[in-house]
């Protein structure tokens, strides 16, 4: 009898929770959980802040596992087929209906009105949908990656849901060799932002946040220059970006806080004719005053949004893992703050909540000692 | 002595003057003015509105004339050399430096420091360097088109400066055959949007405005749908949007007022994942609330400044005119309101200020009677 | 017991055969057929040149219909349910994974190897899946759109096959308004892409073809210059594009004849930084010679096949036929050459192998007289 | 009295030759020449394959020097004055016109039909106007990059003008992060392709070559995978960049040959919907048989040339110089293999027309021992 961690509902605690073990449906895996993640979305679910959440749920979007138990045969995307003792991620959302005008017109499955997200969109009364759990079912379509022999596990919990949405935003950026590229945020997205636009060969990366164990996670991991934020004195961030690019700006800025006030500094320090990738707003935080005139309009900026990810920024997430480890890459583990067993939930909500971690993990076999 | 008509100073009455005829330099040309134009730029200039300008000026930064002398041998941008006689068009913007960054790395001649342009950054003491004049003297090196037998001098006015700031928001706004398109606003650069989508291949176009003049100007000229904003309710205008495009809002916006409460309004009309290019905002109007997360980020919308124009657009103008005549084309002539003579200029400029206008020109022979 | 026309095996007549009744499985519907087409797929069907083809099949992929019967509620792509009497047309692609990599990763459905198609890859053994019949059986997820009330099934069949595989070149042809755009070839690709050209915004529109009936038709729908192409001489048509664009060649050439020798004609035809869009390829007419120095690199040209459509394409072919009708579009009717009965589809054949006629199609309700 | 090397015609050797000091112009800046590169134009330079080239001339288009002398202010792009004794190099071309239509509407000056080139298009009998000379004389509006403290002489020489090149390949090819890369060619301009690809966040990099002491060159700047081609078997090399990537082929190739051979070749080993970058073909190496079909059309391919490069890559270079040097980037004075006083020109042009170098540069204060 698998265990799991579920929300019960907005405000209240984690509570955990047996469930049987689940027959499989033609096309189905089950996976033994190696790990999923907690992350600020997780938050959000448990502070009741998205909408439509059918509560109970069982958490955690991006997980690893390995397959206990297939019923059929089950192909990945390179038509191989996947084998019981594999170790595989997949992709958080399971079903883009492939028949609304998003996905069939526009090629944006990340606006499909219908789509489903392990962790997010599943009842804990629909089975063992989300990572928090000693298994997870694969239901029959679920896009499944095998890890190539040089991912680990825990580099992909360091990538986790931050990865394929920074990639996303990368594409987004389209930063040329030498570029400036400054980051709002170091958080788990701006960090892996900074991270990238280093791999993307950026000529200099800056990354503004105001606290300072953000700061040193970004100079562990070889972000230039960490700029420290007051927000009492957010002009002084846009002068200390101008002044790293002969005073004209970043050629680059990518948004990661979530903080509406970040977008007019952004914009600021962002070159006439640049580009700026607002990528933090996942929640409604609320509104800002920007001039159009001199923030948009003859700087002849570019703003993109950024939403979500799809199948492809996943798959490309496991390449970008494999190319750059180290020595020549990234320490992407070092990403990795603390891992929870999933008595302690509550705590790695609360971790994450008040910004004490970068990324924390769960180990939904770690034993109460 | 040609006759030419100078602002002398801030909120000062427009001056009559006469200027000596000019000596020709190696390489310079004299135009008998045929017509200038009178737009909002001119408002502002009289208002004091734009810094750094050399008072007293000799406004009008479009314009046509006739070749009435030159010193030497000159040749357009296709080789031709230009003859007495040849009735002609200039770049206003007589000069970029080609020695910044902006002019040789990031090939933006729009924002290079050093432009000069006629009828704005040059005072009347240095000559007939605006088009508020009988006679322009257009230096060694100004960009000069000949116009082709299908477009008269008046198109040219219609087309006006609106015409190359249009053409580069169209650029940026990249509309594909069948494409929804709405545009906000209908002055000058509003309705010549409109126009050029519809000339694009977009399947439907929409303009907005709160004057029922320019709605029906829009109306004459072929624009699909003409809304009125009503600005107690700007979401009447959203829901219009939405619904001629199956409650997706449209996949191009095109903001073309300066009215900064537009901008939100305008995110708002827009798909998600679609483009909103923001031409309007030549001018400092203040700032508006706007919010990241609903209006940019979640929608995954793509938003664009547009400035100015440069000598590719001013070329491409009179192609789009030669082409795009009546019967299949557009009726240019129309979008011209009201010639002026040069004793009338501060009438002509009350009447653009006002709104009365879509276009106001200049005949500056044209006699008080 | 309704009638299709079928092909048993390559190089062979066609066969008229009576199929029984279908019964509708859940989500499938049946179409009493008023339309399908005859194209030059159709020709090399016969002739046996495309592999795998699981003969008998029944032929016509593009198709215009009245709903007959359907078995429970089925949307349209805007969420609409189908209605018995709905007139519509259908994706003839019914089936893409959704699971391969071309599909995920690469959003290419064009290059997705499963790819079903109704007239091409289902045998007449698995029913009625294809056009060339009374009745078509549209089996669960075929992507269906309804006529809106501008357009006709007759301009639905005048767009065919041709008008989403010309939109998707298009789309590779980024015109921009005032461009010169020359079309290699006066079939029904390439009168459509002509079409589509100008309706893009382009300043001059040249078409190109060795065979005077089909100038004639370039022509009679409006394009600029019709220009015959002596094969002995073809240098002599390049000189004729470049003389229409001082003396650069065209923007963008679009290549719609499937004739090698057209290439490496293209690439001189154009200017040097402009665009060369191939989609006459459809199938394998051998080898030419190009000179990769003066022809692309020296050129700085760029290149680009354009392969298939998508539902995209399918959905703005709508879009666009309800927007450029007359009087100020296209007589789209007008492509439509002759209209053939069941009984007369070696003839429908044996004509368009000879290019005698722009576009045949097909009314399977006509009877022989 | 500087001692320089010129080319007196075609098929002669090299000659020494005495120049008198010259008098500076207003604007202009002499410079003691550090060094000067041999590279394969100056080959075809002395092979006479280059139409109009103004014999006697002095080569070396891409040179180091420190400044002597100037005659007045000069200032640097971001508006620096040039000082006596700066350590400077200056972008080879001259001179574009400004004012032609590839110049001012295509903003293509690469094709701009009056360009001047440094080292090419200037006569001796002109001056001291190509680095094979112990002074260069820098012409008024000649663009001057100091080298910041990171940069040494030494590691421009092995940028060379293939850097700058390679740039403007790099930025047609659009790498993203993950993306399997074919080099085909590993002279000068493929190996630093390869490297550029690398550096951009390719996943994998390939590069293909007949010459093992190229391939071994590869290798040891830490290009992953360096391909021995048979020219007997180019198939071979296709299967072998297929088979790296899931048997798709390389997501964008890159030919940097010359051979147009290579071109279906690279065609071949590219991926459905690929990119194909041509800008190995510097000069005209006679035609190669392709089938537009299965090469370009089917493959929904896109092929891009790429010639010559501009201020803006140039510029760049510097950048990407500054950024990645050792440890963590490339060990680019590695791939200068030789150094030459101006006494051993002919030496260095066999040399670089051998192939047994792969970047020769010029010292011309070397003397004969």
């Amino acid at each position: 009898m698998p265990l799991a961690a579920t929300l019960p509902g907005p405000n209240l605690p984690v509570r955990l929770q047996e469930f049987p073990k689940p027959d499989l449906e033609p096309g189905a895996i089950l996976l033994d959980t190696l790990y999923s993640e907690v992350c600020g979305t997780d938050v959000h679910l448990q502070d009741g802040r998205l909408a439509g959440v059918p509560y109970p749920i069982i958490p955690g979007h991006v997980s690893v596992g390995r397959v206990a138990a297939r019923n059929g045969v089950v192909h990945d995307v390179e038509g191989h087929p996947i084998q019981i003792g594999d170790t595989v991620t997949f992709l958080d959302v399971h079903e883009t209906c492939n028949h609304c005008w998003y996905c069939l017109v526009a090629h944006q499955t990340t606006r499909c009105p219908a789509r489903k997200v392990y962790g997010i969109t599943y009842s804990a009364r629909d089975g063992l949908l989300g990572g928090w759990s000693q298994q997870v079912y694969l239901k029959p379509g679920v896009k499944i990656i095998r890890l190539p022999d040089q991912v680990s596990p825990l580099q992909v919990m360091a990538g986790g849901c931050a990865l394929p949405t920074s990639l996303h935003a990368l594409d987004r950026a389209q930063i040329r060799l030498g570029d400036t590229v400054a980051v709002q945020g170091a958080g788990p997205v701006g960090l892996t932002c900074a991270a990238l636009a280093k791999l993307s060969g950026a000529g200099l990366v800056l990354i503004i946040d105001s606290r300072e164990n953000r700061l040193k996670m970004a100079r562990e991991i070889g972000i230039d220059i960490a700029v420290p934020l007051d927000p009492d004195d957010p002009d002084n961030v846009v002068r200390q970006v101008e002044g790293n690019n002969h005073g004209r700006g970043a050629d680059v800025t990518i948004e990661a806080t979530g903080a509406p006030r970040a977008v007019p500094d952004g914009m600021r320090m962002t070159r006439d004719g640049g580009r700026y990738v607002i990528v933090g707003h996942y929640t409604d935080g609320g509104v800002v005053a920007l001039n159009p005139h001199t923030d948009i309009n003859r700087k002849h900026l570019e703003v993109r949004g950024s939403w979500g990810s799809d199948f492809s920024h996943f798959h490309r997430m496991i390449a970008v893992l494999a190319r750059f480890t180290l020595p020549s890459g990234l320490p992407w583990d070092h990403l990795v703050s603390a891992t929870y067993g999933l008595h302690q939930m509550d705590e790695a909500l609360a971790s994450v909540r008040r910004g004490d971690v970068v990324k924390a993990i769960v180990d939904p076999w770690l034993r109460e000692t």
